[in-house]
């Protein structure tokens, strides 16, 4: 509310645990948690009577300031919950989802919802108030990305959930309500509708065509060679044919693989180095935009897919979702992704 | 480009016609529109030498300084193109589509584009510079129905265009690059994504239940009553029950129809009506956010459909689209509909 006192109503609500909530009229789930109404921007637009203007509960020394770790990155000696540490997961303290054990669906016959079952993680990935990944060091890059993948593999051993959207908002036009680089995990008993639809699409490919649509993709790509923007062994990054966002582009693992959590260590540093150069490139070519990492891989629990293929995206947000987005699901980008490539191609990385 | 000098190959990309294309790992089109990116903020931020700070090509008496007009509500004696007008409509200077005629889609065998086909218009809501709708007359609300409903009719007569997009953007949060009250048109060959899905589904639920969904929808909600807003003869107004965004609030009407271009001239302002009390309620509980409204109804050159049901989406922009919902296509609404519904029924309109 911008005005004045909230409404008693939405006061009320705060406590009012997560719900998962069907569309009844499209299928789509919908998470409805009040909680998350209450959470403060960080750092704070007025900071509270003892804090310093800069106060970042997530530096470095502020560690009894967030929930206990999950996992750490530690130098030797250093302690679980105390200073010492290079990349640091936690529980989100506003969490979307946050039950564990199964979900208890219920339905009159016309509207599905259901306990707010899920993981919500979050990864803080400098111990500095670095608020940027594109402006850490490879080798912090690399951190991340093993982090990350520790907790995906954590999750995907939980039989009640069936997928982990993994994902990074940097900058308030990406969603970003705290400073400092940070990446969170949802991680759900529902597979997502974009994910259903990809995987879908993908497998009707595969049917007709008895080849993965992306290891055709990026047959195609290094064939055309005029959206490539770089690469590392085993890792391919180009600007996305049809990119719904500006400068949209996408990593993609060379070998067919469905899953990211499966992936080497030595793969994940790949990776790391590749998201760092293309984050850099964004961030020098475009003025440091605000941006989402987006991963997309197949949902928990499921044998090999021989028709999906995971990947990243990586979406500069230099461009508002306005009304037809909204209503009709089909974007305008105003930037050809081959001039896109080519603009990321020239700035140095 | 947010620093110096756009690099040479976006400014070679400007004068490019639009351009349809598919995305080909899940089927979605995305317009491709570099025009776009050459568009103006209006009010400019640092006006030209000859203009007033509060410059605005869309005010009367400055006619002559967009394209000329398709349709206008005029006062008796005033002749086009010159001031008198009470709503507006013209073709948009920066179109994301442009072209007139068939789609001739061009294929590889996997990439799919297309010429850039289809309508994009612009409806001038007020001849002063009011801002927002929400604060118009309800009279003027009723003309600016009359005036969709007229342009609609006049797209669904043209034999290459099977969809038309009706939405508005108001405020920066929603996507608007204008700042006078506006809202706009696209019609496309294509049936776009979120429609086909809607349609399917609706298809779907109707094979299976013999009844409109939508139709159900809007006897359940009247017998719950906890998330209605606001009614009147013919259309009623509720919170949607999985909402993807706080406050998002639906307006249907309560007779079956599937196309909103086919209603009488009394039942389209009865729409006004309605829209009016449910944009002044939100404007004054919520503070004036940014909004954008978006309309839905079945395609052209069909026979009317038993299963869809037209409607119309409100939906107040005050979280950002975030990595979360790009990445997953599942939303996180922070308010829960039943307390939204209960704040917009406290309201006065």
């Amino acid at each position: 509310m911008a005005r004045g006192e909230p409404h008693p109503a939405i006061v009320r609500s705060f406590t009012r645990p997560p719900e998962w909530r069907m569309n009844p009229a499209t299928g789509e789930w919908v998470i409805v948690a009040p909680e998350r109404s209450a959470r403060p921007m960080m750092p704070p637009e007025e900071p509270g009577p003892d804090q310093p203007p800069d106060y970042c509960p997530f530096c470095e020394g502020h560690e009894a300031e967030t929930p206990p770790e999950l996992l750490a990155v530690r130098t030797p000696g250093s302690t679980p919950n105390g200073p010492g540490w290079l990349v640091r997961a936690i529980p989100n303290s506003f969490p979307a989802v946050r039950s564990s054990g199964a979900a208890e669906p219920v339905s009159d016959g016309f509207y599905y919802r259901s306990n707010g079952v899920g993981r919500h993680e979050l990864f803080i990935e400098s111990a500095h108030h670095e608020k940027n990944l594109a402006r850490l060091p490879v080798e912090q890059v690399q951190r991340v990305v093993q982090v990350w993948l520790a907790r995906l593999r954590e999750a995907s051993r939980d039989p009640f959930l069936y997928y982990a959207q993994l994902f990074k908002n940097h900058g308030g036009d990406a969603g970003a309500s705290v400073e400092h680089a940070h990446s969170q995990m949802i991680a759900t008993p529902m597979i997502p509708i974009r994910m259903r639809e990809e995987l879908r699409y993908a497998a009707e490919y595969h049917q007709k065509h008895r080849r993965c649509v992306y290891c055709e993709l990026l047959a195609r790509e290094l064939q055309a060679g005029e959206r490539l923007v770089a690469d590392v062994p085993g890792f391919q990054a180009f600007v996305a044919f049809a990119g719904r966002q500006p400068y949209e582009s996408w990593i993609l693992p060379t070998t067919h693989g469905c899953r990211m959590d499966r992936i080497s260590a030595p793969e994940a540093d790949q990776l790391g180095t590749l998201l760092s150069i293309v984050l850099r490139k964004m961030d020098t070519a475009l003025g440091g935009p605000s941006y989402n990492l987006v991963f997309h891989s197949a949902p928990f629990h499921e044998a090999p897919s021989p028709s999906y293929h995971w990947h990243v995206e990586v979406l500069p947000r230099m461009t508002q979702l306005a009304g037809y987005e909204w209503g009709s699901g089909a974007h305008i980008n105003p930037v050809r992704p081959e001039d896109a490539a080519e603009v990321l191609r020239d700035e140095r990385a």
